[in-house]
């Protein structure tokens, strides 16, 4: 077996076998493969295609390229979670404690954010004290004990993938629904869940711009997942705007708890319970949908998700007056308020809401300090925005439509103008506000 | 402008910008675009293809990476030429005097061969005493004053090319028209002559193993001289078998001798007349095509031609006897004939040669120790084989149908089962044994 004829098979479309995979990604992670010839590969790749199997064979090779978390010391059946990003998405802080509430361990590795916002690691350390680096040991103990535990990836988890992405970065071959499903579900079946829920965003403020794409690659995941035996169901949910009321990390973190505590957005509490729901369903605690939306509806109701979320911030280390009080939160010290008239056209008192470029919601954040331009940016947590109004909400000249959040005047203006210009505004009302596309299991496939 | 966005847009089916080639081709010539980056633009090279526009202004940023050969020190119109590369092809040694001998200068840097034969400087250096390395400054002088020089590729010519070859050869990227002929034509523009005749090669001993493609890189290479200000003409020829009948660089070097005193094999000398005879059109030295043909017939047959190649023989410092008496250039130890019963199927006794796989045999002179396995490697000289029967002619059981010359017992016969296995013999005839398929000139674009 030699690298070239590999390259050469892929580049005519030929299908490669398991070991043929396993000999690209093993020699490429011990860099005795060449980042050139990677990258012909990756380009073929992106050209070809994979197939299901070869998908599969992907994933698992880069699963298999680190360590694999042990949660065999956990007791119960582990359902993992995992979005594919998107704008003011802060789901993880709500479904986690809901879950644990209702006796589902969750047991989570999670990432910090590049690029427009901060990722579910980011938003925990905005509680004063939460710590974030846990020994696997504690991090066991703590989801028997507490039944939640979400600690920021310190093992060497797929280090194939992140080699691979890295370079798929720099060579145009990120896009491609077969490279996007291993990168994810290499990183999943190496923390080691017995199942897991996927959360694929679709819209302008995701990688997944339409819903063929969303549906392609979220029933990709779910074939590697069932293909690897591991029960995974995809909900595809709408990213056309930000999810939720907060874009930024405090701000976020505030928006949780408040759904923790009853008051959420009608939007994001749906895509809340919908992924909580199937993790029940794959948990095994119920068969019935609607009966884990009740259970849901009740944890939440009785304060028990609240109480949960607060024993777990309590046993990392975390402040819990800032839940009981989230004024206690820092914030930042200028606020800008948006008003209708500055997004309706001159001649206009009152429109419609009815296109948004979320990326540019995101990019706004950004500007603002709320995310990172490179690695080693440090994330000014108290930055974003709130957003007043939804797509297909009539907007009038007065109207505060969102509220932006800074501490340098200048980037306030930078964004201000980004969040501007990314919604357009009709007569009429055009825009249906869907929230949740498809649920993909694995019947589906 | 950054190498990304590039890779991205060829990738997507752009059509790139002169500006935008000539970064990628400087960047990466100079080392600051890395090898993934190329390799990944490669690929998308090969599956997008490029436009003539591209495909010329890549071959002109890639003439222009080193030094461009200046002979305008030399008198009259300079016609090159070039052969894309087959088996037992001696068409320059044979070309080359015969133009000189017409007052067209030929200034010719050649390369040496890799793979299955020797290049026209290896068969040069057969001659003993020949001198392939001169100043340019001699070199301009020699074709002032003999009409005729052939020297080693000493200037830095096309240095992008040769970097951009050596990744596509490990990245499986070789074989794209656009690329392949941006190769050859940077070399041939950096190369300085007026005029082009390049020599296609098509069939199973060649790059191009159809028509079509051969048509393809053929037409490519003429919109590119026609572009870049070069006129260029192509022909096709056959690649089917050996051409002539000799493959070893001395039995070659004594074949192109033999055609020069008049005893040439018809199919070669068919490809060396319609070669000199479109380089004679090119160099204007007459418009029509009867009229070259007679004046090429016409060297050959007074021995000027000969003459011509003695002269230039003895101004590189090479022994002129070795031409007047071919038998004393130095034999391989051993002779092996391969017989028409070794070739027929065990219960016939005749039959026709109908397919050769030429690959095979150009292999089998590598085998014997006739070409290059790495770039370090020596050639054996002596090596070799004749083929005294081609497609389309009958064999019986007692003919020699091919005599194999080694120095080493277990090579020869390794490589008389090439040669033996590379044959199809069927009951009739069913080969047309054709050599010129086709003549490419502007007008056919």
């Amino acid at each position: 077996m030699n690298t070239y004829d590999l390259i050469m098979k892929k580049r005519d479309g030929g299908e490669l076998s398991r070991d043929e995979i396993n000999y690209i990604v093993n020699n490429y992670t011990k860099g005795s493969l060449p980042d050139y010839q990677m990258a012909a590969f990756l380009m073929a790749v992106y050209f070809q295609g994979m197939n299901y199997q070869e998908t599969t064979n992907l994933t698992l090779a880069m699963a298999d390229s680190g360590d694999r978390l042990d949660l065999s010391g956990i007791k119960g059946r582990i359902i993992d979670k995992h979005s594919t990003g998107g704008v003011g998405d802060k789901t993880t802080l709500i479904v986690a404690p809901i879950l644990a509430a209702l006796d589902v361990p969750v047991a989570k590795m999670s990432g910090r954010g590049l690029g427009h916002t901060g990722g579910t690691i980011d938003k925990l350390e905005a509680i004063p004290g939460f710590q974030t680096t846990i020994s696997e040991e504690c991090f066991v103990k703590q989801v028997n004990d507490v039944g939640l535990a979400i600690v920021g990836q310190t093992a060497n988890l797929a280090p194939a993938d992140k080699k691979i992405y890295a370079l798929r970065d720099v060579t145009a071959t990120v896009d491609n629904i077969s490279l996007i499903a291993a990168s994810i579900m290499s990183k999943k079946l190496a923390a080691g869940a017995d199942g897991i829920v996927l959360d694929v965003k679709c819209g302008t403020g995701a990688f997944m711009k339409n819903i063929n794409d969303a549906r392609l690659l979220a029933k990709t995941m779910v074939k590697i997942g069932e293909m690897a035996g591991r029960e995974t169901v995809a909900v595809i949910s709408d990213m056309n705007e930000p999810l939720g009321n907060a874009v930024g990390n405090v701000l976020e973190v505030k928006e949780a708890i408040m759904c923790l505590k009853g008051v959420g957005d009608i939007r994001l509490m749906t895509v809340s319970k919908t992924l909580a729901c199937h993790m029940l369903l794959l948990a095994g605690k119920t068969n019935d949908e609607k009966q884990a939306y009740q259970m849901i509806d009740e944890v939440i109701a009785s304060g028990t998700a609240l109480d949960k979320f607060k024993e777990f911030v309590f046993a990392q280390g975390g402040n819990t007056a800032y839940i009981d009080n989230i004024d206690l939160f820092p914030k930042a010290k200028y606020k800008m308020d948006i008003l209708g008239k500055n997004i309706l056209p001159k001649d206009k008192s009152q429109g419609f809401l009815s296109k948004c470029n979320n990326q540019e919601i995101g990019m706004a954040s950004l500007v603002l300090g709320g995310g990172r331009e490179t690695k080693e940016s440090e994330i000014d947590l108290t930055v974003g925005l709130t957003i007043h109004k939804r797509l297909g909400d009539k907007i009038s000249s007065d109207d505060v439509v969102f509220s932006l959040y800074g501490n340098d005047e200048e980037k306030l203006l930078a964004a201000s103008k980004r969040v501007i210009n990314a919604y357009e505004v009709t007569e009429n009302k055009d825009n249906d506000n869907n929230i949740i596309y498809d649920v993909i299991t694995k019947n589906d496939i």
